[in-house]
């Protein structure tokens, strides 16, 4: 099949993919309470990689040139490196705890690179039915509606996200404990919800103002969403304020109005 | 109107009530984003004190004997003593932060206890369209369905709640980010939703193990909830170990599995 180069047509394979993808983590997310422990593992494990098939399967046979980046594909044979080529860069299920536990935020991230620029996104969590998508230039979109990131010019008024993460050492609690103590009194409330993807769709969209996260899984959690954010008119940087680097582990995203309270803020709690 | 005394008669009352409330909240939920921030403000106001009005004026009409609780009267006039007779105790809108932002754990919180024990209960969110509900001794449902708390045995894979509070003074912060580290290290992950109901109602419906909350508004925010997670097989119990005072504003909530260690760990952390 001829590789079709336009944007809309890459972010309408993207979408097809996310709601195969979404059928099947929908199917599997009512299951995990009726399965043993040893079981809702084996379903994770499973879900995550018929999903990761599935995407990939879809777009390779579309797009047989270009470069794929997996969670799972990672995890069984090494890093990718990210190159100039047209890159698709995939979290197949982003949220599996909140999959295996049944709390709604899960979701199919996907996205594209073009000259390790994020140019098209798609994150669709099939349980609430929010399908958030981003071409580069093309504006973002929550079902198919415009969205844009909130207006909100204060830290004090600002709805922050941020996640526990997985590492539980000293001192890598402490650390993140004291930054989010240093962070809760300055803004108005914190929200944890286990998605880093939702998360930037949750800026993009307005609903929350403020999000960071530092060591997270790798750039899958963030290639689809950094879109998003950015064609919703918000800025995805790195937390130190220097330039977003999606192999880095390391993200935060704002409205524009924020950005330099923020990076202050967070610079406070080094 | 003649009282009617069927605890199924009291809980269709109440889910009526919810569900009208619920649309005065859907309305303003997706308005916000579209006036100022004092606006806002207002908006959040004016949404509370319609749906308190409006769920008073239901219940009041058919049970003109019960007493009555909200959260907007007792702003208004002070604290009403809880006694042993009739009183339905509401939230009209738990989440205002929520609201607000358009985040989507808002709800209408409604129990009615009698003598003084929470026997019917009800939970809307009427954005993700969640309708939970409990009768003592019969059950808990989500949208008519059957509900019962997890299955989890286990600390270290248990999903806990809680919530960052109101509060930003130093000693508060400190000590609420401590009790914080000191339980990740036990558990699997955290979650922060802004809603203490709905809190209560992941913790009924199995979507958390865990959830504890210190200092929270009255006992609106766990009249409806604590009814829903007995009813769906789980405990609502002080943080402390204590029975479950409805007005002292401290909650915990899980399987009864996990009570024992929950607390324990609790403990380790005052």
């Amino acid at each position: 099949m001829a590789e079709n180069d336009s944007l809309s047509d890459f972010l309408a394979s993207a979408v097809d993919a996310a709601k195969r993808a979404g059928e099947i983590i929908r199917k599997g997310f009512y299951e995990t309470k009726h399965v043993e422990h040893k079981g809702t593992v084996d379903l994770v494990t499973e879900t995550d990689k018929a999903c990761e098939d599935l995407i990939f399967n879809h777009l390779k046979q579309l797009y047989p040139t270009h470069k794929f980046i997996g969670e799972e594909t990672t995890a069984a044979f090494g890093v990718v490196e990210l190159t100039d080529e047209p890159t698709w860069i995939v979290d197949p299920l982003d949220g599996t705890t909140n999959f295996v536990h049944g709390f709604p935020f899960v979701c199919v991230s996907i996205g594209l690179t073009l000259g390790k620029v994020p140019t098209v996104g798609v994150v669709y969590n099939p349980i609430m039915n929010e399908l958030f998508t981003g071409i580069r230039g093309k504006g973002a979109f929550l079902n198919g509606n415009p969205i844009k990131v909130s207006s909100q010019t204060e830290l004090v008024k600002s709805l922050l996200a941020t996640e526990a993460g997985t590492k539980r050492d000293k001192p890598t609690l402490d650390s993140s404990m004291n930054r989010i103590n240093i962070l809760l009194a300055k803004v108005r409330s914190l929200r944890m919800t286990g998605s880093c993807a939702l998360n930037l769709c949750g800026i993009a969209c307005g609903r929350l103002d403020l999000f960071y996260e530092l060591g997270f899984g790798g750039p899958w959690d963030v290639a689809g969403g950094a879109v998003i954010v950015t064609e919703a008119g918000g800025l995805v940087y790195d937390p130190s304020g220097k330039d977003f680097d999606i192999t880095a582990q390391r993200v935060a995203a704002s409205n524009p109005l924020l950005k330099d309270a923020f990076i202050e803020a967070l610079q406070q709690t080094e």
